[in-house]
């Protein structure tokens, strides 16, 4: 039985460090108001094509038994932002904007998997929607909180420190516009893979598309800007003089982004003009994180301003949002034993069994620690005590309690025994339930 | 924009309701010892069909590009169990037996939607699963950690009394081959209708299978027997005396599993031999739940022991398992208002602006309250008080803030106002978090 590639899944105690980090981005997310919400798996496939360039890398879903004539309607969502715009125009009349939620859900393409590429991953999306206009402070609070998440998985899970690189479409189109660029969108997706492809395979692309040597020559040099200061200097200093119109525009928004964030976040913003995202549906500030020291992890979040992308008639509710790729930071430090749980099992306690006949016994000792939010099981069977503990010891439980309510309890780790009531007895709080640290693998600092 | 049938989608009100009923059953399995795992939605279209008769509800997933030779070869889970049996298979060199996880995700059949049924649907199971061999008090506890949830929703969600029925998969097919019966699951699976068919419906389908009027009047004797006593003498009053062999060892484990039950979930468990579970894979106990006063919802939950799902080569893996039906029991409740969260966001509290030049004096309220666990939003923007208290009244926010650190804070429900200093003050532990309880639509006890 081979796993299947690109359908990552884990052990026991991998699960116990995903679910931690779910648990931890809901907690960061909720403190900050984001309502959670949960969409269906599958939408009409003409949802899913709205965004052009992903369309080939969709799982069409259809009855096993579907009639010849019954069309393939429906597929698989590859991502939780157009989910999201589909909620938003279906439920808009029942919505308080501006309207803030989280989500976090599998998405799935049907992409050839390879490094850092699943065909079935999670995601945790905050969205903040408005309905006709949203204040451009959002864009800035979006990025403020999905740092804030970061800082929590770096305190309780060891993620590296983060760097936010921004920018903003207007500034880049508006620019491909002094340039003369047919197709701005077409040229921002090849210069996009700057960091894939170098500077020698976005000549040829950009060439491709028409583009003359000299305009080429200029946008790589737009795109090696990158500054924590002024942004106009930086371009001014590569020949590149700043038109009225979008570009201002653009670096007048993305140089209000940057002043907003580098204050509460010193050292972990800067703008960067290569930034472009391929997606079609962004008009304005654009951004994405990358874990300092282990760059090649890729892109863990990224998002940016929508204007148009939930659209019902006439009503439109432009929005900003951020995406954190799960499956993408967590998978290979779980596979790899980079981060362990201390166990695989919730249990805090292991309850011995002396005999059959007094199962009943340790299953009162049992439920008098869970009323009390102890994690506790009850042997499987009543061999001799040393198997009882090993069976403890193979799943990480750190207690074994022998005899009834008025027994004694052994840190197995330690050998210490004591009398102790299943009535009052509790763990270290630390004990409670499973740590995550550092595995064989090595310190994630190291591994990261 | 009509929402898609057999795909139930909820507003925030609703998903708090239902997130929470997830939180809930999770704390009870881990409470009992129970590893949380996640399996993949999509798998091998063979690991699906092993079960036979629900294969044509299966919804088949292809790469929308696929090449014409490329098979379908995948599909989406219907069940959380045959994924769990593979999971097992897969990565049994891996994991601690017996192995007792839970589960907790949605899972795809496309059936016709109507009342009760849905084509994406959300379970919790929990099972145990032994390496050879398993002990038969793990079916008692699978049943007690399941009543020991229903009890948690009951106190907090207000989920009427529960009804467990037991029966045992040995009993019926020994008594149906005292009568000769030469199918005896196809037998099963028409008995099995009973509720819905009716007594004329079994007796054409029994004819059907060739069994004689005769043997079907006593098999639907057999059928009417349920007793919360001696389930021998039940079974002598109708006059069916119990063989030797299949029979016997099947009242004796279905005798054994009442008595288990009885004593701590008094009035809450029977024995009824019309139960049967129409899944071919069930060899020994099995048993159904349902909500007392709302059997209309149908069987809640749902279950049994298995001896060999879950084979490899000479390996077996017998288990015992069962399973919640999350969608079918919150699905109705929360579309029809019966149960409702006390507001549609996390925020306990909104920080008023002043004016956009002090958003950053608001975000620093906003930053001390979250920094003490109090979910906070900041005002989106900074016009007159009043609308800033209608915008937290339209999403149920309890507390208004003014001013700086030191400021005032206002409930809106009551409209008492008092100074507060944002570093120390919290509201009350009931506002904390969103309350459930009965919506305009009634009180859950009169429309559960």
């Amino acid at each position: 039985m081979a796993s299947m590639s690109g359908f990552p899944e884990f052990l026991p105690e991998g699960r116990v460090v995903e679910a931690r980090a779910v648990d931890i981005l809901r907690s960061v997310f909720e403190l900050h108001g984001f309502a959670g919400i949960a969409t269906r798996a599958l939408e009409p496939l003409d949802e899913l094509s709205r965004k052009g360039d992903i369309t080939k890398e969709v799982y069409v879903v259809r009855r096993l038994h579907a009639t010849e004539s019954e069309p393939d309607a429906l597929g698989l969502h590859f991502d939780l932002t157009v989910p999201f715009a589909r909620y938003v125009r279906e439920h808009a009349g029942h919505l308080a904007f501006p309207f803030r939620r989280y989500q976090i859900q599998p998405a799935w393409r049907g992409e050839r998997p390879q490094e850092g590429r699943y065909r079935e991953f999670w995601q945790a999306d905050i969205d903040i929607v408005g309905d006709g206009v949203l204040a451009g402070h959002h864009d800035a609070e979006v990025v403020a909180v999905m740092l804030a998440a970061c800082a929590r998985l770096r305190d309780e899970l060891g993620l590296p420190p983060v760097l936010v690189r921004l920018n903003n479409r207007k500034l880049v189109q508006g620019f491909y516009g002094t340039l003369g660029v047919a197709d701005p969108l077409a040229a921002i997706q090849i210069t996009d893979k700057l960091a894939k492809i170098g500077a020698d395979g976005v000549t040829a692309g950009l060439a491709a598309q028409g583009i003359a040597p000299e305009a080429i020559g200029r946008i790589l040099a737009f795109a090696s800007v990158h500054t924590t200061g002024d942004l106009a200097a930086a371009l001014v200093a590569v020949g590149i003089t700043v038109a009225d119109g979008p570009m201002a525009e653009g670096l007048a928004e993305v140089t209000a982004l940057h002043e907003a964030l580098r204050a509460d976040f010193p050292g972990a913003v800067m703008i960067d003009c290569a930034i472009a995202r391929g997606l079609d549906y962004y008009t304005g500030s654009v951004f994405e994180m990358e874990l300092v020291g282990s760059e090649s992890l890729g892109t863990i979040c990224a998002g940016g301003r929508y204007d148009s992308l939930a659209r019902d008639g006439n009503r439109t509710f432009p929005g900003v949002g951020i995406s954190f790729g799960l499956t993408r930071v967590f998978a290979p430090l779980i596979t790899q034993g980079v981060l362990v749980a201390s166990r695989a099992v919730p249990s805090a306690v292991l309850v011995a069994v002396d005999t059959p006949e007094t199962r009943g016994q340790a299953e009162a000792v049992a439920r008098a620690l869970r009323a009390r939010g102890v994690p506790t099981e009850v042997s499987p069977d009543a061999p001799k005590y040393g198997r009882q503990i090993r069976y403890a010891d193979r799943r990480g439980i750190p207690y074994v309690w022998f005899g009834g309510l008025s027994g004694e309890v052994k840190d197995i780790r330690t050998g210490d025994q004591a009398a102790a009531d299943a009535t009052t007895w509790l763990p270290p709080a630390a004990d409670l339930v499973p740590t995550i640290g550092p595995g064989p693998a090595g310190a994630p600092a190291a591994r990261w």
